[in-house]
């Protein structure tokens, strides 16, 4: 039984209509950029066009799936319903008036979505922890390639090389690479910076494979000048208030909470208030998703989901930090899926 | 004076509210995963959180946006007006609702972001330019690595690697590499398949400079192993579609038209019903957007529109080709922007 057959039983409308590439892939475990799921009880059907027809067809053959070809418009596929449901807050305006238009009363799907998609299946978490391996990998070979001189830019192009070349399909977000104050920067844009004897390397990367993503940061030094007194301490905090969670967190507790394990950590050592994002986010198809961890969330965590757990202090101007692990929740303990050293490296 | 006002001044609208992130990324000209760019009479300002405060502050400096840190709920932001303009197509129904709980009037931002945005600016073209080189280069130098036994997931390495190294800060989609009869699948997922003595090769890659997308589809072969007269005979047909849709499409035409130059002519050859997709599309921040060239479009072509120009005949089972520039018109002339050989190569 497929995903879409899952949902279907848990939204309970009479038919549901999906749309939105990310659902779509959950739903049928394929990768497009068009087409709809729909459906009803008498199974489901993904209507796409002529680009991945013959594709779809070959991956969803002996499946509770059928393929056919998607005939404009939209209203053709919703004859004889008198509800569908679809995700409301990732349905634009006018398609729901265009549904609306139509008699139907609309169902919110979305619940259902976050539900089911929040609680990775095994085939899912086998496929985080392949994207997660290849981070690992390639991080650790990356390590050996950096040299002074090299630009942001230069050590982003390796570390991508590295991922794809250890079977990642491509990365799960721009890869940041900052160098020096660069790294106060929590997004910084990774560019032509040129690396210098002494400088903090803050790299914050991510891979997919299978169509599921990996998500880790590292920040570590370019040599030793003696000059990073004040980087030292921080980076010990930081790193404790990342364990912390990892020890702490367990099932049924809530996204504000594990945030809280960090950031009283934190507090206490007057580094809260540098602490500017939040702990970390549900992984998965999306590289952010269901869970929140943050000061506001109250999702509660469970065994199954995968999630980032990563402190960070800024000192504007002056140096970042950052400790993320991919993690996941299992038997009400946090396994870490990303693995490559976390103790204060210099290179 | 900046994109913001300008929309601002074509919208017409009391204030003007913009939260999604290509639209965001035209206003201000950064990138960022989070803010919105509120423009009223009195001026424009960027509200966003405190991963990018520091760095939107700088960039931002000087200009007429000014740079503040957002404060939840957005109703904050809306306080005093009785109008608002958002993109209504890219406005999620909860979203809408909620700002009509406001007792705001709701307009439509879109037809000013997609009229300004499909019309590229000097700077515009220029990053598209220095994308599109990045692509042409690294297409040349992969040719000298592609070696037999490589497999398609090897092969997109190796160019994104190039791509990266020429300057570019990612891919603007995933590349797709497809060796022999994967060829005939116009959007085959690269993998592992591994390349033979005699293989067609299709590669649609593409990248980003600047935030401006390139996208390029190259149709070669690895060997002559004297089995390809069909292929060869096809692929002339289809160079040919391509460069009468550089030679005739002008100033005026509509996307119908343009995309009738390329089909009408594989019709004469009976390959018509094997050109399954659209001739080309928009490019600009997103590799997807306005105008579209198909056979149902009626969005006028106008001198300073970036589109592709990428007719493509695909025979289940045995193979495809597809031959995409990334060109403008200027002066009513079309311009190719990627310049790498057409003519059918045999490495």
């Amino acid at each position: 039984m497929t995903n879409a057959r899952t949902i279907f039983n848990a939204v309970g409308a009479e038919a549901v209509l999906t749309e939105q590439p990310d659902l779509r892939r959950y739903l049928t475990g394929i990768s497009t950029s068009f087409g709809y799921v729909l459906s009803d009880k008498n199974g489901n059907t993904f209507y796409t066009d002529t680009r991945y027809l013959e594709a779809a067809s070959a991956a969803l053959k002996g499946t509770d799936i059928t393929v056919k070809k998607f005939e404009a418009p939209l209203e053709n596929l919703l004859k004889g319903y008198k509800e569908v449901a679809v995700p409301l807050s990732r349905t634009a305006y006018p398609e729901y008036k265009r549904l609306e238009a139509l008699g139907l009363k609309i169902v919110d799907s979305e619940k259902a979505f976050t539900d089911a998609m929040s609680i990775k299946q095994p085939y899912e978490l086998d496929l985080i922890k392949k994207a997660c391996d290849i981070t690992d990998k390639a991080f650790v070979d990356l390590l050996g390639k950096i040299k002074e001189g090299m630009s942001e830019n230069k050590v982003a192009a390796e570390l991508e090389y590295l991922m794809r070349r250890y079977g990642a399909s491509g990365t799960s977000f721009d890869t940041i690479v900052a160098f020096g104050k660069n790294s106060s920067v929590p997004h910084h844009e990774t560019g032509n910076s040129k690396l210098e004897f002494g400088d903090i390397i803050l790299i914050d990367f991510g891979c997919k494979a299978g169509g599921y993503c990996s998500d880790c940061t590292r920040t570590f030094l370019f040599g030793n000048d003696g000059k990073h007194g004040e980087f030292i301490k921080a980076y010990e905090h930081v790193l404790k208030a990342h364990m912390l969670v990892k020890e702490q967190v367990t099932d049924g507790i809530t996204g504000r909470e594990a945030d809280a394990i960090a950031r009283d950590y934190l507090k206490k050592y007057g580094l809260d208030k540098f602490f500017t994002h939040s702990l970390g986010h549900g992984i998965g198809i999306n590289v952010h998703e269901h869970p929140m961890l943050s000061p506001k969330s109250e999702s509660v965590l469970k065994s199954g989901m995968v999630f980032s757990d990563e402190p960070g202090v800024y000192f504007e101007g002056d140096f970042g930090i950052r400790i993320e692990d991919t993690v996941t929740l299992i038997d009400g303990k946090v396994i870490s899926l990303t693995n490559s050293d976390k103790n204060l490296t210099i290179i």
